[in-house]
């Protein structure tokens, strides 16, 4: 009996485009496709922005250089968009749902400004939306989910999603240097952008932590800002005061349930126990870890980006859509909870740590501890270092309001003792799963 | 409209079982597990080995008093199999998928014994057979190779499988326990059995291991034996040269491709980098750690056992089969791949760790050697510590064939010098992933 064949069109052919068109035609791989597919790949066309280039591995018949037409008319049954961005991506994709294509996306971009719009009309068209590799580059875990976590009430997703600031965090972190040395480093390497901001200042991250929060608690995904705050203050003697105290400093995105109907959705670092398997995530892995009701915890661990890696994910999702296709059903969108009320992480507890680079004089002890005292903010421990111009306070709190803390530091920047604020980092509680 | 009814019974009112019965009758969940599984799930009827015991959870209109009669006869969709044991459970098992009854089971040592006659059987009637929890608890890495990475030509799968010996190596690491406290202490909470043989000796690891294989490699499941060396020999100065050289010990199950068309298939106590995300698997907890020909290093952590956390695998799979039932189709088994010839133990090469309680006299160095010569065997570097009666000579070998290293033993063993030879452990190479 034949194999039924699934038709794949791809639109862009950088890192994570040449790799799968690599696996889709390697010949090695061909009947362990047709198993996983349980049908025929056949890759019928890859859209490029200028046709005229050469792409080492893309047969030039394939190309195409009209990605609107692949999606909008070709004959295919499964559109692979790896073109990112947010306008033109989302005109293609909607042209493929809207005729019942399924998509495959890696853009995280697009799905955290109108995911939940496009899944519907994927629904209403009867076609699947897939997106694993918008979170965590080869890491599997939106499928786990959507899959094997369908039937639990998830507490608390913790994520390292970003391998940019995990590369710089862990540069700090092994070799002691500065934010900017390792910055340099990242960027040297290509981990980093020249202009690094959308991952240093955590927009990256918190677009994927839209994403998984939409998965792991039913919130809606529609171009939501979230609490933010990134590595670019993140100094060495913080790292370096955490390591003293038995932490490792990490850029989270954390989503978690806050009482009953309570949701918070925010990115920041966060001082991880040494203990805790987060803290063990090095360089530009990515890894995210889940606590369920029942399950306890989970985690997920793998490359963050990569053609190779990336391109596995979204071959995962190929395979799935290909498979319903044969038997003629799609998958469930993911369910809405709106009965979930957002709560600003001002209105968070956590321990803190700070750092203040004050003047070495008599009275800034007593000055500064006034101010933690007058916004409620209990000290559980300080450390003074550092002489003349280098003086410095680090202070670890007890529990407080992330508002009162806030509030504190507002007023401690303006202390004439206070020469400078230095980064305000959460301290997770807790070690070892 | 009204949703589908999918018609569930349970075999076995254990820990997990009376979890599973827990969530699957509980209120707060029910919206949530009816999206979930496109149906509603309704449990027909517990089977449980002594009907007259009171089952706190489970509503006594549900116990049955003969599991042959639900699974042979009953009106169900769906059979969940947690009775354990193999003869029984296993025509359990066959009555169900005979008459085309999805089942999901959680007995791993049916699966290994029998899994491609099973899986076979349920193929033919149209059924599904899904094992999550058979390995790692609640971590959800069967799914994950059946799905995600069907399309993904797997190296390595190398897997922290059982909790017990997890624990007790992480006690004489964390603590410098000697085994038999570690073992007393894993027994005092509920870890380790009365006779602890299955988990210490690595009988369970191994049956996690060839189930793993089969989905990783396209092995058969069919009452294979493999290579097998459990922890029982590890002593507490193995665990701190470990410590002193930048490892931690753990037992690793390892399944992995070897040249073009071997396999091998083992577990063992290894050395493991610190800095490798196995390290960090503490206590209890289990993972399964991935190394992909193009995903590159992927790895799943979460409780190995418990009621709870392993009912949240099982739920997984419930969902699945219901979601299955509803739109009228059932997944494909795994593929077979027939071309994988098994590679001894014996034929692998590795790093070696080494200790020999010896004599404290002259040319005890010299005879030892001469012994490591003799079979090829290249000492990297050597340790000698204690005195008289404590005497102790700790060597790591350079990469030599286990058959070599194996002979050295054994002729190391005959020495008159020699006392005692003591565990011999693998060496992994390479850190952080």
């Amino acid at each position: 009996m034949a194999n039924p064949v699934v038709r794949v069109g791809v639109i862009g052919a950088g890192f994570v485009g040449a790799a799968l068109v690599d696996i889709l035609l390697d010949p090695t791989r061909r009947v362990a496709l047709v198993d996983a597919a349980t049908a025929e790949l056949e890759l019928v066309g890859v859209a490029v922005r200028d046709a005229r280039r050469e792409r080492p591995g893309v047969p030039p018949e394939l190309v195409r250089a009209d990605a609107r037409t692949l999606a909008a008319e070709a004959d295919i049954d499964v559109l692979v968009e790896l073109a990112g961005g947010v306008d033109a991506a989302g005109e293609y994709v909607e042209a493929a749902l809207g005729r019942g294509v399924s998509v495959v996306t890696a853009n995280k971009a697009l799905m955290a400004k109108r995911g939940t719009a496009l899944a519907r009309l994927a629904h209403a068209h009867g076609a699947d939306l897939f997106y694993e590799a918008a979170v965590g580059g080869a890491v599997p875990i939106l499928r786990a989910l959507r899959t094997s976590l369908a039937g639990e009430r998830i507490e608390r997703v913790m994520g390292i999603v970003n391998g940019t600031t995990n590369f710089i965090l862990s540069e700090m972190t092994d070799h002691g240097s500065d934010y900017g040395d390792a910055l340099a480093e990242a960027q040297r390497r290509g981990y980093a952008e020249a202009d690094p901001t959308a991952d240093v200042e955590a927009f990256d991250a918190a677009a994927k932590v839209l994403i998984l929060a939409s998965l792991a608690f039913g919130t809606e995904l529609r171009d939501e800002t979230i609490d933010r705050q990134g590595i670019s203050g993140v100094r060495a003697l913080d790292v370096e005061f955490a390591r003293r105290n038995g932490y490792v400093i990490k850029l989270l995105g954390v989503a978690e349930r806050v009482g009953e109907h309570g949701l918070s959705r925010r990115v920041h670092p966060a001082m991880v126990p040494v203990d805790h398997p987060l803290a063990a995530v090095h360089g530009a892995m990515n890894a995210v870890f889940v606590e369920g009701q029942r399950s306890g915890p989970l985690m997920w661990l793998g490359q963050g980006a990569g053609g190779a890696p990336t391109a596995t994910a979204v071959l995962g999702d190929v395979l799935d859509a290909a498979r319903n296709r044969v038997s003629g059903r799609h998958d469930v969108p993911f369910m809405v909870d709106d009965t979930l009320v957002r709560v600003p992480a001002g209105d968070l507890e956590s321990v803190f740590y700070l750092s203040l680079d004050v003047a070495d004089e008599p009275g800034v002890l007593a000055a500064v501890a006034g101010v933690f005292g007058r916004h409620r903010v209990s000290i559980q421990s300080m450390e003074q270092s550092g002489f003349g111009d280098e003086a410095r306070l680090s202070f670890l709190t007890h529990r407080a309001l992330t508002r009162d803390v806030d509030a504190t530091i507002e007023e401690l920047s303006q202390l004439d003792v206070v020469d400078r604020v230095g980064a305000c980092i959460r301290v997770i509680e807790g070690g070892a799963a």
